[in-house]
Formats: C-alpha cells, sequence, structure tokens
C-alpha cells in the first residue's frame, strides 16, 4: 500500500525533504529543506503541518542547518544549536510538539560528551528517533482502532489526520490503513473541513493514492449521510483531550459528533497519548484560538462575502466527553467514563 | 430600511429587471431582460434564483417578449404566449413556481376579451399581481415570524431565503426586516452554505446592505456557537413540506437542525403556505436531486479535492417534524403535532 511519507531525510542525508501540502490535490512537490529560512518558512506557511509532522521536520531541520559547525568544537555547537533551535521555536508559537522536539535535542546535546561531529551525529540519532517513534505510535495506534472496523466498514473523517499530519501512517485514518492492508474493504466519506479544506484537499488525496475509496462532502451534508444509514462509524483525531474526556479537534468535530449521537452512530477519537492533559479538568478550560477573517471570506482574490462582514472562525471546537464512544490511542481502547491522570 | 428588490419592473416598463446574483457580493449589478435570450440565461445560468423570484421574473419576462406583438390580433398573440412560456418553461424544470407563474399568465390570456394588446394588458397585470402578491405573503409571513423575536434576538439562519430569493423580504429573513423595521434589535448569524455560499455571498449582503448585523460561519461551526449560548433561534425557509411537517430545504438545514435541538435551541421554519404538499405523507417520499461533483471540489480554476474524487452533493436535505419547534406562513404560526391536508 502506498501510503505517502510527509517529512523525511533527504536521500544523501545531508537535508530533510517535506512535501509542500500547501500545493495538494493540484500538484505533489516536494521540497528540500537546506537554509533556516528553508525551514522556518516551510513551517511557518504550513507548507508542512499538523503537530508531529511539524515537531519532526522542526528537529530534521534544525540538526541539518548545523552542518556547517561539524568541525567546531562541542561549545560552539551547543551555542548553535540553541541560537537556531529559539529561531525555528517561534514559527508557530501553539503547536506543543515543536518545542517539545526541539528541546529533546538540545537535552541530547548537553548530554553527549564528545567534539562537535560527536554532538551533532547525537542530535541526528535524537531526530531520527523522533521520526521513528511516531511512525510506532501511529502503527500502534491503526493496530488498536483496526479492532473497531469491520469489514465492509463505512468510515466517515473529518480534517486531516492522516500521514500527511505525522511521520507516520497518521492517527486517525492509522485504523483504515491497517484494516486495508490486512485486505479489510473499507469505504472513507471526508468532510471537506472549512475554512482551509484539509479534508478535500489532503485526506481525500492521500487515501486515494493509497486505493482506498473515499467520497468528498462539505461539512453540511454528513447528518444526511448518516441517516441514509451509509455510515457505521465516525473516527477523528484530536489537539488536547482534557482528563474527563471532552476533546478538543478542528473546527466541525463537535457537529459531527452531535449528529452521529443522533443517528446512533460511534465516535471514535484516534489521538498519541501525549495528546492527554491532565492539568485541564475539562473542555471548558479549552482556549480556543479564533483565526483570520480571510480564511472564511476570501477565496484566492475572490470575495465571498460583503467586505467589512463580521466572521465568527475558530481553529478548534470541544466535544464533550459525552459524545465521544472511544478513545483510541499507542497503549489501547478506552471507553467511558474516562478519568485520564 | 434598504431591502433589495431582486425582480422588478424596467423604469419605462419594456422590460424585466434583475439582480445578477452571480456576480454578488463583489458586484451589484442589475440587468434589464429584453429578449428570450435574457429570460433564458438569466433564470437558467441562475443570475436569478429563489423559487418565488423565478417565477416572477418568468411571468415578467413573458409578458415583456410579447410586447412585439401588441397589433397582433387575439389568436397570434396568445398563441405566440404558448410558444414562448414553452421555451422559458424548460429553462429550471425542478421549480414549480415557473410553470405555476406562467399558467397564470396563459389561463389569464384566455379568459380576456378583446384583442392582441388586451390579452398583454392583461398578462401585464397578472405579472404585476402576481408580483405583489409575493411581496405580500412576505410580509404576512414576516409579521407572523416577528412575533417569535424578542429585542436583542440573536438569530442564526442557513442558505438564502431572504428578499433575493423573493418578489418581497424574503421568507426565513422577512421576521428579521420586519422586526428590524420595528425598532427591534435583531443580529443575525449566517451558516456560508456550502457548496454555492449562499450564506455568505446573499444573505451576508443584503442584511448588511439594510444595516443588520451580521455575522458569517462555516456551516462546520453552528453548534460551537451555540455551545457559546450567542443562538436564540434559528429561521430557515424550505423547499416543500410533507404532510407531517417533515420539511425539505437547503442541505445542511438537518445538520443545523439537529444541534439546534441538542442545545435546546427552536429551530424555525417560515415559508409560504403553497410550499405545503399534503400529497407527501412524510419527508422520505421527497427525491432529493444529486448535483455536480464540480461544485463540490473546484472553486472557479482551481481544484480543491483530487480529480476523480467521489462526490456526495445532494441538493437538499430533510429535516423530521419532530427537530422542528414551529412554521411559520402567510397564515400563521404553526406548532407540532402538524398535520397538513
Amino acid at each position: 500500500m502506498d501510503i505517502i511519507q510527509s517529512v523525511r531525510w533527504s536521500d544523501d542525508g545531508s537535508g530533510v525533504r517535506i512535501i509542500d501540502q500547501r500545493l495538494l490535490p493540484e500538484r505533489l512537490v516536494e521540497c528540500e529543506l537546506r537554509g533556516l529560512d528553508d525551514v522556518v518558512n516551510a513551517i511557518g506557511n504550513l507548507a508542512v503541518r499538523g503537530a508531529p509532522a511539524i515537531g519532526i521536520a522542526g528537529a530534521m531541520g534544525l540538526v541539518t542547518l548545523l552542518a556547517p559547525n561539524a568541525a567546531d568544537d562541542r561549545d560552539t555547537v551547543i551555542a548553535r544549536a540553541r541560537e537556531v533551535a529559539a529561531i525555528i521555536r517561534t514559527t508557530r508559537p501553539t503547536a506543543v510538539n515543536l518545542p517539545w522536539a526541539l528541546d529533546r535535542l538540545l537535552d541530547r546535546a548537553a548530554r553527549t560528551d564528545g567534539d562537535g561531529a560527536a554532538i551533532i551525529a547525537a542530535m541526528r540519532a535524537e531526530a531520527s528517533a523522533i521520526l521513528e517513534e511516531d511512525r510506532a505510535m501511529c502503527r500502534r495506534i491503526g493496530e488498536n482502532g483496526a479492532t473497531l472496523l469491520h469489514d465492509g466498514a463505512r468510515v466517515l473523517t473529518h480534517c486531516n489526520a492522516g500521514a500527511l499530519a505525522t511521520g507516520g501512517i497518521g492517527t486517525a485514518l492509522a485504523p483504515i490503513y491497517v484494516a486495508a492492508e490486512r485486505g479489510q474493504n473499507v469505504e472513507v466519506f471526508v468532510d471537506e473541513s472549512r475554512p482551509l479544506l484539509q479534508g478535500s484537499r489532503l485526506t481525500a488525496w492521500e487515501l486515494q493514492r493509497a486505493g482506498i475509496p473515499v467520497t468528498v462532502l462539505t461539512d453540511g451534508m454528513a447528518a444526511s449521510l448518516m441517516r441514509e444509514q451509509r455510515i457505521d462509524l465516525c473516527i477523528v483525531g484530536a489537539d488536547r483531550i482534557a482528563a474527563n474526556g471532552d476533546v478538543a479537534n478542528k473546527i466541525g468535530t463537535y457537529n459531527l459528533a452531535i449528529a452521529a449521537r443522533y443517528h446512533d452512530v460511534p465516535l471514535v477519537v484516534a489521538a498519541p497519548s501525549s495528546t492527554f492533559d491532565p492539568a485541564t479538568a475539562t473542555g471548558r478550560e479549552i482556549v480556543i484560538e479564533q483565526r483570520a477573517a480571510d480564511e472564511v471570506i476570501r477565496w484566492g482574490t475572490r470575495q465571498t462575502a460583503p467586505p467589512g462582514v463580521c466572521v465568527y472562525n475558530p481553529a478548534f471546537d470541544v466535544t464533550p466527553a459525552e459524545l465521544v464512544s472511544a478513545i483510541v490511542t499507542d497503549h489501547g481502547v478506552c471507553r467511558p467514563p474516562y478519568r485520564f491522570t
């Protein structure tokens, strides 16, 4: 099965290669990130997106940028690494995976003996480990989640929590890929996911590429499809999961969860265990980012609403735990009542 | 209050003037329909849309096209009227208002004595009557519906069931206009209404023009807004209402109705009594038009999903009566249980 890899070392190991997701689905372009500007722009301008993929690209980018320092002494390399990491860190202030991955590399550097070249080699190994751990984590989510999919399952998903967003086979899409690899029939329906259309642009693209049947719908059509009894299960990802099981995820997830409950269709959340935030008691404590009006009312050069109109554009919503049938992680399948500590 | 008029006689009475709704919200262009091609293209290419507005434009267009026949005898005018009406009738085969309006003019012609000029004058009077009846009907819906809006009401609507879709002040928007005219504060939130964006392009435009505060959101955001307790009432239009109160309306209405029920927000349907179809027992009997994939996966010249992907694109959905809190018509306000005969 041909599942896209969104971030990888370049063939000669000297750079990072990413899929430029801004150009999908019209063109598949892989970019090589070599300079600091390349790395900062790729992350800042959303060429690479998805919290795990951003963390991996940032870590691998940091290593790449240290190549000219290979002959320097230990302290110079560590100082330079801190300097570069500080710049990369600022590109997407809200994603937790990016600072986490950069800090892992800096910690590894501090704990490593030897000259500058040894430090860089250790950081490269750490970046590769982050990538490999993410791949393994996705695979385990997929294996755990695949137990919920019967042969012929018709699955509805939202946004893109797929291979493009991670180092591996995704989170919400991982159970679908694993079931398909095992020879099960799986059919996927995907909300286009306005305003940024990650569902139609990205999820439909990567599933089609992998040979999995996929149908695109607008976000307002999901309930109609469920009423026609054409959906067995909904699977979505998560950006943060509160201690009580409330789930913050891409805007539109909550709407979908309500429609699923009304039709007795299970809603499953698939996410790495690192998404749990026991310090947040309930979803009401999660602050939701409000994004720019133009995402909703402009399309390229076209205006889709009158200038000056007010726009409501939260990036995420919170689905209360009572609407979540199961949470699949790399550790297993959790059922309500949820209590994450 | 400056409420747009979507269809009207031209100032010298020799033609029909319509707002070209395809160009909104970027440009307000009024077109004069004089030839048969003008009328057929305006209706067929959706320059004029909304079932009542289409019926009115078709009827007024028919009268305009008979002007060259004013010196002809009675039988020639009637034969020509039938011929032209048959062509106009085919432009939008599904809208019931168009054949209904054309037939009213042909019946009036057949019942009128006198020469060709007298026949044309009678048909012009009938077309004007259709327009005036629609204006009065919208006004009555508005007055009946306004009783449901308290001062400061925050109303969510979907698609465009406004002045642009009718000869008057709309159906779903009529109660809002009437309340605002009476000096009540009303704030409107509107789903953009994918795939054709009638909410952001048209509803936001006409409300903003009338000075009513309006906020645009994507279809997947409505539930989030309700959870924040920012919506008091939802008002939508209807394309057809079955005998049991099931409502066919623009796709996305059913999704919205489920979210409204989950949050205990009333969902009100506002529609002319001509929308009732007692011959249809329940919504399950209503055949839903499936539309072209390109509406969902193309945007101008841009592809928003991979070529060849399957698309689910029903034009309408059916909201079961159990989710409809009230139905407002030109005759009054109906409450459940509904039984229309």
